[in-house]
């Protein structure tokens, strides 16, 4: 955008109008946080006057610079640039309501409840780590598309907690290796967090973090608004990303608490902030704000309408086939062929019925995907050969090859689930990321992020048991599967065999609105389905994979990915014996849970014995067997050795499941 | 120690020994890491040979340098290691048992299986965080005990992707913030990973970053042993930690696979080790060591001897009192005085019943602790004023107060966790850590390590469900407690009020064999229990807090935390409809399942309708209600509002409850 000249007069009076609704804001609602947007009004007030390429009236326009206000406690930041600029649905009344039940100005900025959030931030770190994915997906989606249509910077205001969280070097040692030059942050630097001044708990010199990992960096008064616009001016001409450490006082203006950790995370006080109004010369009663104060933001939230009739006119000018494959891909529809390519991957499977391992299955699975699915962006934390996440057709994604689709996310679990967000908040890009099951654990907040925000990514999880054998107890999950089970709107997929597999893939990709975890064995696994029916058997969370034969079934026994096999051996061991028995694949425990409840008694059945076999904890399953089901599985941790052995010394066999219900039945 | 003089030829045999055995052992097994421990061999050989003080004959003596393989991975190195010291109980037959089940020679060292390893590793960048850890306990525990019993330092031995975890910026952050002389890290700079060369993925001057942090650091060849060992020397000296980039290269002696990812997690094949062999001059079979070379090695081990010889003569001229003192500290036994003092505490508790948040009630039961625990080490990760861990009497933990008990972790929860497990490990000390319940999902790793290991520490977890109110569901734990109760070895206990508090601290401070989670409320909490009762009545994990009135019960009612209020609050109401119910607290579910069948059934009741009442997923709850027991609770995230309103929005009321005991009392 072109920068119509702000004296610092104007520019403090658009900042002050900032610190004024933030400071009522969070009055209002007797909570919340007035430090940061108090301290960082003018970083702020400078990008949305001087920076960002933004139409307010259209906070959806693809071609949009983003904003992640990554230190998310400062959520009346934002909330206040959205009412100022003009972002339709964010009046005043909004703000009034901040931290109220259903309001669009809830504690922490969520992207599902305002338009103009481009991600739910507040828990540390994680703002900055999506950025990280938006700027690459931004690339991506120019490299294909071009800069006529996509070209933009994503921006972030982060805190000193943001760079002391973990996921901070994760995410911006993966900038730096990718050379994301149009990613620029901006960091509140007010040394001050909940405990006191910063110097209690750090003594990190960022610039120079920031710059042993790739970047540029440099130090700016962040209340001085011209030094602060020169200095983004520089970032947007590096070929590198860039931190801007902008030395702000916390609270800005509130004349007792500035500058100390009382004006971090509560309201001012009626006096202070009276005594802050009157400092920074702001009058007028509770959220009032000077009617051409008001108006001057308002030009500024218009100032990129011109540019955004531009893009329209170009996008309308593409053939009509490009246009629809570029709003296709924004709005993650899925491709119209991938249902039929994966029924007819089936079919083949079901015609040569291989033995593998689930994780290879997933190449399989992919190696058909990918010609269909070009949005699919695929990629592992450092664990490729194991995760067999490079399928036919992947080529690297690196600063030369921004076509590329496979991402070396490097031995960063949490930065590459946080990436994976952003790339899907960017828009024109499906994800799938890989790593082993037991790391899901150092993923987690991000990956909860996508769940809560609804993101539908993808995780490759391999590794998924016990039955990796010899690396361990550390590599072998038993617990993490119940924990993504217990996480709303997580999709938890463990399939039994290839046909399965494919099943999964259609759910996870079919799936727009939450976030999937494919758990994959490493060993191999014989088949169990070998049927190519065009239904989806597994979308309902479990089916009868077996009926028992010769009458009513005695014995119900439900199993999931590798354990399905087991299952279907105690059938027959249990035939022999004269018993009855059924076989459940359960590929999703919860999604079976969540069936309304015809459906799912229909699929649990009335056999008097249930028993079911998993390679990890009970947790969760006495939702299937009830209390008095039998369970075989693990209760402890699991142990090194090779994986055959390690499920015989944990009693994970068909002869246990038919102890177990034969014991039943005798009781 | 004193260092003979080792030449460069013989050090090469010595440090051959190593690569011999460590290609044997993963050959035998068909599975392992061959190229960590060929490649940092020589690393390995200066440490064991020139700096460490050590005495293989007792691994557990106190006062010896701790190492670290946090590259778990390479595990050979340190089983070999621990065999050519002459380590009691590692034997060339455990060599051969190296990823056997039962082993003492598992996949990654676990240190529950095999003496002389200090803490489990694998999972990358915890090694490396544990160790900050025990830096920091073996200075607290010099500072109390003095020099002449505390004295030694803390080596790591970290690979890449130890350096590329984040937990691995919140170590490093945190030790070069406390000035960790006495830690040195040695990293295995080979350059490769598993998806192949480093640069593919990272482009970080680790040197640089390190020195950001308040590091020393420099570059070495890790093959050159005078050179290493120069740089240590150096690195003692400094006041800061120190890391020593060692250039190696992985697989180090392999003609062909030497730096490559073939070296890294494979075995070599028979032709491969061979050529390795030959051009290492390694004679004789498999596990064959030349025994003067063998002899050499176990003189090394063995320099350490008369240390520690003069250290027992030390410790013996103490007071009987200190002395007693000591070894009561490094065993983790808990004072004879806590339980009385917390009994005492939960009477005065009868006796003034107080309406408090039990995260109030934590640090009211913190203040009588601390008097009669002085091993006890506090913290938070920056949130002290919500986590009221500060208790009375703690002072913080700086380079220049290192008596204090209270540590400043930052914004660094996982750093936090491992830092926690690593001051366990070191012995002297217990530790509580705070943050937020829903930022257990940040530190998750080293939790999970924590109760792999039996450790017993304690996560002071506040703000334990939507009753936070206004953060919002990013701040609000729904599916936190499920997946932590989810985990073999986790204790999980959320009390109802001071005394259900009081009485957590102590079943927490009590187990010496495992981690224990305090899910502690932000808002305050009527007392349910005005009993000053000696027995700790949750340590079953649940009780009958409330018997029914008039006949036998008709509903259970189970709750746990800050809705036990909710459930007697419902027990009245249906009382008024004529309906008798029980109120059972439910402190810790999955001790309660893990209850005997007996105790457990008499604690659950044989009351026709159960209802479970807890602000959180239903997922567990099934084993104690059954899948047709009534649930209140939480099926998706939480909402941002004042708390009371965010009860009433998801339903978690006892009106609520009511109305499902009685739709199930007329259905």
């Amino acid at each position: 955008m072109t920068t119509p000249a702000i004296d610092r007069a104007q520019h403090e009076r658009l900042a002050n109008a900032i610190r004024s609704l933030a400071m009522d804001g969070v009055e209002q609602a007797k909570s919340g946080h007035p430090g940061l947007p108090m301290g960082a009004a003018d970083v702020a007030t400078v990008l949305f006057t001087r920076i960002l390429k933004y139409d307010a009236a259209e906070p959806r326009w693809p071609d949009r610079d983003r904003f992640v206000l990554s230190a998310g406690h400062g959520s009346m930041l934002i909330y206040a640039l959205l009412y100022l600029t003009g972002t339709p649905g964010m009046e005043l009344d909004d703000l009034k309501k901040f931290r109220q039940l259903e309001s669009k100005t809830p504690g922490h900025p969520e992207n599902f409840m305002t338009a103009g959030v481009e991600t739910t931030t507040g828990p540390l770190g994680q703002g900055l780590a999506t950025a990280v994915g938006m700027a690459m997906a931004e690339r991506m989606l120019a490299a294909e598309f071009g800069r006529k249509l996509v070209d933009h910077k994503t921006y972030v205001l982060a805190s000193d907690g943001d760079l002391m969280e973990g996921i901070s070097q994760e995410a911006i040692a993966l900038a730096g290796h990718q050379k994301l030059n149009k990613l620029i942050v901006l960091w509140d630097d007010n040394g001050i967090s909940i405990d006191g001044p910063l110097s209690i708990s750090d003594s990190v010199d960022q610039l120079a973090r920031f710059k042993a990992c790739g970047w540029k960096a440099e130090r700016v008064d962040g209340h001085d608004p011209d030094a602060i616009e020169a200095a983004v001016r520089r970032a947007q001409k590096s070929n590198k990303p860039t931190l801007i450490a902008c030395k702000t006082v916390i609270g800005f203006g509130a004349p007792k608490k500035a500058g100390t950790s009382k004006a971090h995370g509560e309201p001012l006080g009626a006096e202070e902030l009276a005594a802050a109004k009157k400092a920074l010369g702001i009058t007028g009663g509770p959220f009032e704000v000077a009617a051409d104060v008001l108006k001057a933001w308002r030009g500024f939230g218009a100032t990129g309408f011109a540019e955004r009739k531009d893009w329209n006119t170009r996008l309308a000018a593409l053939s009509e086939r490009k246009r629809g494959e570029f709003e296709r891909r924004l709005n993650h529809a899925v491709p119209a062929k991938l249902a039929k390519t994966l029924v007819a991957h089936k079919k083949a499977l079901a015609a040569n019925p291989v033995t593998v391992a689930t994780r290879k299955a997933s190449e399989l699975a992919l190696d058909v995907i990918v010609p269909v699915m070009p949005e699919l962006v695929s990629g592992s934390a450092d664990l490729t050969p194991s995760n067999n996440t490079r399928a036919k057709g992947f080529e690297d994604f690196t600063p030369k090859t921004p076509k590329g689709r496979y991402v070396r996310y490097g031995i960063r679990e949490h930065g590459m689930a946080a990436a994976m967000n952003g790339i899907t908040l960017h828009g024109g890009f499906r994800t799938a990321g890989g790593t082993f099951l037991v790391f899901a654990d150092y993923a987690r907040p991000s990956m909860r992020l996508a769940a809560l925000m609804g993101l539908p990514v993808i995780y490759v999880m391999t590794h998924d048991s016990i039955g990796l054998g010899e690396d361990g107890p550390t590599h072998q999950p038993v617990e993490q599967i119940a924990s993504l089970r217990a996480m709303p709107n997580m999709r938890v997929l463990r399939p039994a065999d290839a046909i399965e597999t494919a099943e999964a893939w259609q759910i996870a990709l079919e799936r727009t609105d939450g976030p999937t975890v494919l758990a994959l064995s490493r060993q191999n696994l014989a088949p169990v389905r070998t049927d190519g029916t065009a239904t989806n058997r597994s979308a309902k969370g479990a089916y009868e994979l077996l009926a028992a034969e010769g009458g009513k079934a005695q014995v119900s026994l439900f199993a999931s990915g590798s354990e399905v096999e087991i299952a279907v051996a105690a059938r027959k061991l249990l035939a022999d014996k004269g018993m009855r028995a059924r076989v459940v694949s359960v590929p999703s425990l919860e999604a079976l849970l969540e069936q309304d409840e015809a459906t799912r008694a229909a699929i649990i059945g009335d056999a008097p014995i249930k028993i079911a076999v998993e390679a990890a904890v009970r947790f969760g399953w006495d939702g299937v067997i009830g209390t008095d089901g039998g369970f075989v599985g693990m209760s402890s941790f699991g142990a090194s050795g090779p994986y055959k052995e390690v499920y015989k010394h944990f009693g994970i066999t068909p002869e246990a499941v038919v102890e177990a219900a034969i014991k039943r039945h005798n009781g």
